[in-house]
């Protein structure tokens, strides 16, 4: 198991550097005086195709090869990963095959067909989605880009950090989402180079703390039934992310559902952006008050923001 | 009656540069490639209050002499004018005094409340405001700024498009909500002066189509019983913004409801901004399809995010 260090993050962030959208930093005045600290939101709901998913996946499908490249990519997610590498694929001019659940929202596989992806639908469990997954590797030779548990999606998601600590000076921490932990390892291994002193927290929701009781256990427990409204998160840990959260994490803080709906609302209604819950949970965290922050410097890493707006929301 | 000029914007824009926000221009390659134009979107969104009126009204105010500040100021307005003045006056430290329908959502009331101005609630008329509000203006001695017919707050509007004109080179169009029409006022203003060659375009609501009427009969016609989502365009011009407007104006151009909530849910979704009806009536414009605009630079002012998120939106 080769893990990523910081060159691999400066190497991706080289790659896609033209490709991928430098985020903005947001402040909000009336969020700092609410929370009693200085809040730094590194935006990624507006990163290409709304989150930051793309960075990693730019990352994988840019680093293959000529004759890689040319059979193209696969993935199993229903998520933002799809997206990101049906559009990454497309703008390297590969094929991209997509695995996902026959229960996908119409509005996602729509989005990925809209990337010119071919999409293979399989049943709505674990088990199915890695055959049928399988089975495309092994007829067509493509690549396989896992969501997180991936040297080069890590690499790619550790430009996140690169950026925000190079926007933001002196931040005391780092609040990232973790579900699979591709953002939070990316974040740590730019976290540690850039920023020593900085601190790590990760937001996991209470319905889906299997993360939480990894670190807690010392190795990786499955995520069995989540419920949260956090649909980007409900993932378990892989052995790559495992190894480097394990290592490096300062704390993960559980939250509540209760309170991710309020920060994603407090986060539209007073910065006019729209984020969806698994970004909103950063937020959430400090409205739980298990740690006390007040006072502190803090980037917030504000992961995507596709958000199914004919569903009712609040 | 005396008609602001450029000059007075760039007094304005002198005064006021160090308590607004001076907000991005944002750009969207799907919305481009949706509408086949080149689209520069100005975020008033962002600016405090979350609308440009912060701009007019802390012109008025900071311009006022030290007696007449010491008087305060007072205006009759239920939308984002109310709370523009009210902080206004809280950041020079005097008083504000809000006539407001009794009908007021409580939101509104409440926001305007706590920026730390007096309400005075009256009948939910236009001649019971006005009534209202000469009381006030008799008993205290209070200067009167006028949501937008008035000198001081047009002017202040105009910093809008200065920004924009100053950010993006050679638009060939600016489209702009029009309501009482001083943000369109300001536009038309600064623009003639800054880049004569751009045409500015006015986007008002089918269902409160009182502009579009009035330059068409040359004088002023009353806002009758508008019917439109845009709650920020209800008013009907003054003689101060007619002056303007009809001597300057390309087009006013009238959209369907139909289209700006459309136009509004795109903004959401494609850009991961929230805005008000009265903002995405902009874009909403190109969807009307009235003038053919393919292939232009157009700058499009979104003019505020005040939406309601309790409220059942699509």
């Amino acid at each position: 198991m080769t893990i990523p260090n910081f060159e691999d993050v400066l190497n991706a962030n080289y790659l896609i550097k033209p490709v991928i959208h430098q985020t903005p930093v947001l402040t909000s005045i009336s969020l700092n005086e609410m929370t009693g600290a200085k809040l730094f939101f590194k935006c990624e709901n507006f990163q290409k195709v709304g989150a930051f998913k793309f960075r990693g996946a730019s990352n994988a499908v840019m680093s293959l090869s000529d004759k890689e490249a040319k059979a193209g990519v696969a993935t199993h997610s229903s998520g933002n990963h799809a997206q990101a590498l049906a559009l990454a694929a497309r703008m390297r001019g590969i094929p991209a095959t997509i695995v996902m659940p026959s229960n996908s929202p119409l509005v996602k596989s729509n989005a990925v067909a809209g990337y010119g992806a071919r999409i293979v639908f399989c049943e709505p469990t674990l088990e199915a989605r890695e055959t049928s997954l399988n089975k495309v590797v092994e007829e067509t030779g493509v690549t396989f880009v896992h969501p997180y548990n991936n040297f080069k999606v890590i690499s790619g998601q550790g430009t996140v950090a690169l950026e925000l600590i190079e926007a933001v000076e002196n931040l005391d921490y780092i609040i990232t989402p973790v579900g699979g932990g591709g953002l939070l390892s990316g974040t740590l291994i730019s976290t540690k180079a850039m920023s020593p002193r900085t601190k790590v927290i990760a937001a996991e929701p209470e319905g889906a703390d299997d993360a939480f009781r990894s670190i807690e256990a010392g190795k990786i427990q499955a995520s069995v039934n989540p419920k949260t409204i956090c649909d980007g998160l409900l993932t378990s840990l892989g052995d790559l992310t495992f190894e480097i959260i394990s290592k490096n994490i300062y704390k993960i803080i559980t939250v509540r559902d209760e309170n991710i709906i309020k920060a994603m609302k407090l986060i539209w209604e007073r910065m006019k952006i729209i984020v969806e819950p698994s970004s909103a949970i950063t937020l959430a965290l400090l409205l739980e008050n298990k740690i006390d922050l007040k006072g502190a410097r803090i980037g917030l890493i504000l992961s995507g923001g596709n958000v199914d707006l004919n569903k009712h929301i609040w």
